[in-house]
């Protein structure tokens, strides 16, 4: 049978979470548990391949397994050998071609900024920390740019043979000082397209360009004009929806 | 000049606040940051010693210095030079004779629980994992028997010659599942007092005590009544007050 399932990790110590030759990654992690647990070594498909040290609450699985227990003592079993750093959750049992990266609508990231003097050794896995005065108002007025169906070429590489339109369903900022939090929500995302869009936000909120300027960097499809991809341990994976 | 500073820190990786010979402690890492600075080695007086495994977010230090710039460069420069996993902030110059602890009015401390079926990877550093219900009624009835002036010899060990009176200003439960936060204020706390207490609510939210039998333990003054200590890591010094 196919079972689908959620996962949260800390990406920290993670090379991402696609598999590599001789690099920790979350799928290595996951499968190297499922193999433990079941005595088979499924493949495991992912709704989004998230990079290098980025985190994630509601990255979503799926895998084949002949499992002949209870889908919670699998949840159990798997949350027992997993690594601190990785969880599985809401386990179910899926069509036997459901495919959590082709069948996804929408994909929804959070970015989260620590707006202060002084960096938060407490947030420092998880947060961007950028001193100094943001424009709320300015990055709200850029971050509506991106809402709808866009060319995103300038926020993003495309993987081979791929197209750069995306679909923006929603994008905006919420601030409770010190906490700065982006959350953007797209059918998908180009490579790097939220770490991108977000440093291109940043100057923005530090007046280095204005909301127009961000709107034509945009319409420019041009990836060289766009601000530096923002790190990568500030964003995490909040979920993903079918 | 007398220096007064705010600190925070993960205490993950440290055996706690207090200076040990052969043992990373936040202690040890403040006061290296300062010779490496300021060319001198000054002990750091501090208001609390957080316990192997207990953050802070506003833990404050005194150190005595010759530091003739001004004190935001100290800070930049200790920030520079401290471990990522602490951080000073607020330097201000105090009374020659200001001790952070003897001078202390009350202390704020913070105790996180995550109440969901699944351990969460991302908060695994600066929360317990507590699956199952929890009665916040019973939980905050409990608590209020530690509001007041009382004897907390149930609660902790007094060290060598110390009495056991202490005076809780506040004490109480906010939840936001899979949330649980307990903060409590007191003049002072005895030797692992907060989580002593949290560890014998946690019984009375899993309906294992009721508040009544709370408050009995609380009056009985005997060590070996209370619950579990709970473990250190939920645990987070937020404010001393002056």
């Amino acid at each position: 049978m196919r079972v689908r399932a959620t996962v949260a990790y800390d990406g920290t110590d993670y090379r991402g979470f696609q598999w590599q030759v001789n690099a920790p990654t979350v799928q290595a992690a996951l499968e190297g548990a499922l193999a433990r647990i079941t005595q088979s070594s499924p493949r495991i498909l992912a709704a989004g391949r998230t990079d290098a040290g980025v985190h994630a609450e509601g990255q979503v699985i799926a895998f084949d397994t002949t499992w002949r227990h209870s889908l919670s003592d699998l949840e159990r079993a798997l949350n027992a050998v997993l690594p601190p750093d990785v969880a599985v959750r809401d386990l179910a049992q899926v069509r036997p071609d459901f495919h959590p990266r082709y069948d996804a609508r929408s994909r929804l990231y959070r970015y989260t900024v620590y707006n202060a003097p002084v960096r938060s050794p407490l947030a420092r896995r998880t947060s961007l920390h950028l001193p100094g005065p943001l424009d709320l108002a300015a990055m709200e007025e850029a971050a509506a740019w991106v809402i709808g169906e866009h060319d995103f070429a300038a926020f993003g590489r495309p993987t081979e043979g791929e197209v750069t339109m995306r679909r923006v369903m929603a994008a905006g900022w919420t601030v409770e000082p010190p906490w700065w939090w982006f959350e953007i929500e797209a059918n998908a995302f180009l490579y790097r397209m939220v770490r991108s869009i977000v440093g291109t936000l940043l100057l923005v909120g530090q007046g280095r360009l204005s909301p127009q300027e961000f709107g034509a960097i945009l319409a420019s499809r041009d990836r060289r004009r766009a601000g530096q991809t923002a790190q990568a341990h500030g964003l995490c994976l909040i979920q993903v929806k079918y």
